[in-house]
């Protein structure tokens, strides 16, 4: 006699849904020195979880070829996609492009469609050494043109090289972005005026049954609307709907001050 | 007979002056999700510069206990001081202290002295298994009292385990500055309204004649006030001083818009 078996809430995205992770590297002594604030990782960490991209890691390194190279040459190994901000230019502390080439094993050389687009700037101008950096490339890499941006994204294999300046950033990130849409994760959050301590149960038992679950829970000081800010998240739909369901008939009565998702 | 060597103008920082190498560890898969933007390590980076620590790395990684015990065992052997930021707390993704422990090959105790100060919190009612997680340290951790502070911070050889929350972690940093101040830096800052391909030549000449200085340049777009911003940085103030002074006989007449420091 076959037994029926009781409904294990696995999630089946590990299965079945696209996964793409990726890491940032940002390199700039000016964010690690204090005199400025990054804002290229908070951006790309945004825009990447709306496409379903799971991004793994962020680094901020000095402007180091050493540094550069090894940082670069892990994530290249570990992570799908991996994207550089900062360090290309003109000037002797843009040398993101030779780490980049370094961690492929590759040289750098002068792109001819880079070089002919300085020429175009130039306006008949003769370029100077500064000039000519613009146009380097690790051997091999791609030029990925597009009509939204100036000057064409340099990609070597999973690497795409972006600038630290954020306007342009994050010009071409845009101009990239659809490439990489995969399953979009599904997100509910819950605020609540309980301490974190009296909730804990209540999450380590829906983890329990929902053990593939992303739940995260985030106390707020100071606020008067609510205490902690608790957030599902799954690729599967019907993972988190139901997980919610589940920690929502835990939640002490009256805690929860608002939803959303 | 004694030759008269050249005056060579090198740094003595280098010999001389104390450096102190830092690294910060942001443990929240809420900054990778996009959820929450990262103040902290802006906030230490700032204050670390002014006490004039070296910070070397910044690394954003998830709520994963592999990989927080890897990264905290690199950054604890190759670094002098290490800030951990996020991931303490009484919920199941609070696994900071668990990262640490397994870093530095220790267990996980409760710590008497920080029980006693849940006791005390708790007014008599009993601690439940979220409460006592509050508790726990890397064995034979420290525990760094300040009365500017309610809850002690917990220091494990080289390693600075601090909040998430920024106004926490703030207070806890400010209650512990003192211990790092080494040999400050010196800054000067030239903002020029010549573009970097131009200048790229003359901080070229100017790192040839003082390679140790830090020279950064920035250029910003969509400002009216400058094109491209120079700093210059040395521990040592004369140093620093000369290489300004070499510049700034090199920078065509008139594109100087502004100096500070």
């Amino acid at each position: 006699m076959r037994k029926i078996l009781p409904e294990v809430p696995k999630a089946v995205y590990s299965a079945t849904m696209r996964e793409l992770r990726a890491g940032i590297v940002v390199i700039g002594n000016e964010i690690l020195s204090g005199k400025t604030v990054d804002s290229n990782s908070a951006f790309l960490a945004r825009e990447l979880r709306q496409l379903g991209v799971t991004l793994k890691r962020i680094t901020v390194i000095p402007d180091e070829l050493d540094i550069i190279e090894d940082t670069v040459r892990d994530f290249h190994r570990t992570l799908d996609l991996v994207f550089t901000s900062g360090g290309v230019g003109p000037t002797h502390d843009d040398i993101t492009i030779e780490g980049v080439a370094r961690a492929l094993g590759r040289r750098v050389i002068i792109h001819p469609l880079l070089e002919a687009k300085i020429h175009e700037y130039l306006n008949g101008k003769t370029p100077n050494a500064a000039h000519l950096k613009m146009a380097e490339v690790p051997e091999g890499a791609e030029l990925l043109s597009d009509e939204r941006i100036r000057f064409p994204t340099i990609k070597a294999e999973n690497i795409y090289i972006l600038p630290g300046i954020p306007e342009i950033l994050q010009q071409k990130f845009l101009a990239l972005k659809e490439r990489f849409a995969v399953d979009p994760y599904h997100l509910k959050v819950i605020y609540t005026n309980e301490i974190e301590s009296v909730i804990a149960v209540h999450l380590n038992d829906t983890l329990r049954e929902y053990p593939e679950l992303l739940l995260g829970s985030y106390p707020k000081i100071g606020n008067s609307e609510y205490r902690v800010k608790l957030t599902l998240e799954s690729k599967d739909k019907d993972y988190v709907e139901r997980a919610f369901a589940h920690l929502m008939e835990l939640l002490p009565t009256g805690c929860v001050v608002k939803i959303e998702g």
